[in-house]
């Protein structure tokens, strides 16, 4: 049902020309995700300041219409898919670096930002931001908030919430605010700035943020560790984390992976039970002694070779692998169901064991890969038919049960989305889904933001 | 008003024994914290587990009774004085550590382990918890979450906020639930961990937190820089925050301050328009260079004499004035106000500047110290005389003001209590304080919860 007549002229005084989208392929353009749903929504804006975001939800909240945020889709949870239509909020005009701030650590920049910007302006200035999921080119830092999205670097500089300071934002009641400091610290009341973090737009839309920057450290070594099997591998890097040398990339491959990476990819790609690519950051001269330190902990039952990049060609080799691994498995299925669990780093030899166990038990090929240094494991389910794609859904109801009982939880950088939501009793009891719910009631008591995600 | 006598039995029935106390000298003995506000509690109670905690709260709410949550009382903003009456519950008696888990980083502990207690119990792992408070040997870890404390080690490792994995809690609903993970990364619901960090006991009772752990540094090199003037000193903290080596600590102290411990601690506190401390740690061969970095950072103008500690000799001594810091000033005045405003690095020259304004035009002593990594300055007004009591109020009030004027907050690691609630509305607007409100409602309907604190 299109929006009243009424409240799109009022829609269209806020957006003009054509900040506001209302023909049919353009709001196809924005149905869907990288969660492959889709939903058509009544209409698309595009807008360019906060006051516009501010008029937009006390308008739709008069007419109970949705509203949907949005970065660039890039999500894989269907966080972004209007599934009850209403007003799709694109915020990629609002793309501007308002400040960079070297002496306090710090920038303020619009949601629309992409990360891959963000960095590359920041890079004169001797800093990063650390969130760097790996569609960084392409993906909003919006999007990276609204999700808590990380990547690799996450295991030495944590995630969105350990990397944001302050947010302006516009809460479902209509109400513009700010929250947070752009100070380091802060004793000043409840902590809305991380609430609203990682809350996929369903208490507020996020208009501006206070971004924490960390210096970048001058020099980077890498190393490539093969072993006999999974075991061995997540072995290691639960040895790996408890020594005191924290990588700044800690990323396990399975078998099933490092196969088809080797098929698609080459020789440059070795074959063996599993692989960890280990990183480790900072300034030059205390690479040595880093770079020694993992690897005396990465050796041990089950290692097969540990090789030591001494230069950037070698480094890119060493990362082919990896590389290689997301266009393998589109090839297999394009229907890739993509989850990314996390568990308590000395549980992952249980769960990798366990995958494999599913796996046999479902008949359903799964490659494994990810953050191990984390214990957040991309499990890719990759049905290759109708039959199959029915029995992965049965897996990953196991595989969360898996996860659970080994002290790990959903998601660690994705999200619930809608994709799952109907899982979140598994990992929260009602009592915690119920305050949780009492939260969503006290930013947006109407229901009208991102209806149908993040809670069941 | 004693509690109904109905409400008593109930209490009773929860704390048997001396688990419950009425009697007036053990209603005094909780009646204050380190604010020296009092106000006397109904009754004291010492539970000594999570289901003890959520049958107090049902059986608070039905009659309405304040519940007030307390750790060693060490808090200076009067967050643990029971304005209006009711139940403090005093958390000494669940001080055990339940696991502490090197190979996942975490310690599981009860609210009330002492912060000293905790880290000496994780220094044979090779593990520190980095939250440091002065009063960490008598302060409890649930104290340090519940006002967000932290010390000089925040400028490198962060708050409670950034330190914690996940809690087990009361709300004021009566609920018991779990929120946060056993993992590093979540992003599974919204992240009610660090909203409850730094609520004050006004959301809920933490009953157990699960802490993120840290390697703790192999070794540490301090270095002490005297400067001309505050101002000086202050363009070399942000000088040594806009360089890649992230001092472990970085304290100023201002003249008076350094007049103040030189007559108390003698000549090795050394006179001079004000002084830094810097402190890096890593693995002792980067230590070196560590130095020669922020000493370069922090010579330039100004610079008086720049001693870098070569033993832990040496070291104790140039820590001689800070140490000497706080008996000296009990010694001038016993009702010193002790605030800990924040500001962005590079606004701490002007802050001290404007401080030094302050102190003349309302003729009050103040002296200026603290955490400058994080632009974290206490600023003790040292009132000697009812006179200079009432000018020193009219003074605060000034000082939050050049604060927010600074982009700063009210409080770094202090928290907001009783003593700065009124000043809320300089920090945040009424659409985030309102949102605050709501937040509060939503965990705590009938707002029995630490009655009177945070929010104004």
């Amino acid at each position: 049902m299109p929006p009243a007549a009424e409240l799109l002229t009022r829609l269209r005084g806020i957006f003009p020309a054509d900040a506001l989208a209302t023909g049919e392929a353009e709001r196809i353009a924005y149905s869907y995700d990288n969660s492959r749903r889709h939903a058509l929504p009544d209409a698309v804006v595009f807008p360019t300041g906060h006051a516009q975001v501010e008029a937009l939800v006390q308008a739709c909240r008069e007419y109970r219409l949705p509203v949907v945020a949005r970065g660039r889709g890039s999500n894989t949870t269907g966080a972004t898919v209007p599934v009850e239509g209403g007003v799709v909020v694109s915020f990629e005009r609002m793309n501007r670096i308002l400040r960079i701030d070297p002496d306090n650590r710090l920038a303020v920049v619009e949601p629309g930002v992409l990360n891959g910007d963000l960095q590359k302006a920041l890079a004169p200035h001797g800093f990063f931001w650390p969130p760097d999921p790996s569609s960084a080119p392409w993906c909003s830092v919006g999007g990276n908030l609204a999700c808590n999205s990380a990547g690799p670097r996450a295991v030495k500089y944590g995630t969105p919430r350990e990397n944001t300071l302050g947010l302006r934002a516009v809460a479902g009641s209509g109400e513009g605010f700010r929250c947070g400091t752009y100070t380091s610290k802060g004793a000043t009341g409840y902590d809305l700035t991380r609430l609203l973090i990682g809350s996929e737009g369903t208490l507020a839309l996020i208009t501006e943020a206070t971004l924490k920057l960390t210096p970048k450290p001058s020099a980077i070594r890498t190393v490539r560790a093969t072993y006999r099997d999974v075991g061995a591998a997540a072995r290691a890097v639960a040895r790996i984390m408890a020594q005191p040398v924290t990588p700044c990339a800690l990323e396990f491959i399975d078998d099933v992976a490092l196969k088809l990476a080797h098929a698609h990819g080459g020789d440059s790609v070795p074959l063996a039970g599993a692989m960890l690519m280990i990183e480790v950051d900072g300034e030059p001269a205390t690479l040595d002694g880093a770079v020694e330190a993992v690897s005396a902990a990465a050796r041990g039952d089950g290692l097969e070779q540990l090789s030591i990049a001494r230069s950037a060609e070698e480094t890119l080799a060493l990362w082919s692998a990896r590389k290689a691994l997301s266009p393998a498995q589109r090839t297999i299925s394009p229907n890739k169901i993509n989850e990314d669990v996390v568990v308590p780093v000395s549980h992952l030899p249980a769960l990798v064991d366990g995958i494999k166990q599913l796996s046999a038990r479902h008949d359903v090929l799964i490659v494994s890969f990810g953050h191990a240094g984390n214990g957040n494991l991309h499990v890719n389910l990759l049905p290759r038919d109708e039959a199959e794609r029915e029995r992965a859904h049965a897996c990953l109801a196991d595989l969360f049960a898996l996860v659970i009982a080994l002290d790990g939880t959903l998601s660690g950088e994705h999200g619930i989305g809608l994709v799952k939501r109907e899982f979140m009793p598994l990992a929260l009891s009602p009592n915690a889904l119920g305050l949780m719910r009492n939260v969503k009631n006290a930013f947006d008591p109407d229901g009208i933001l991102n209806p149908g995600k993040l809670l069941p």
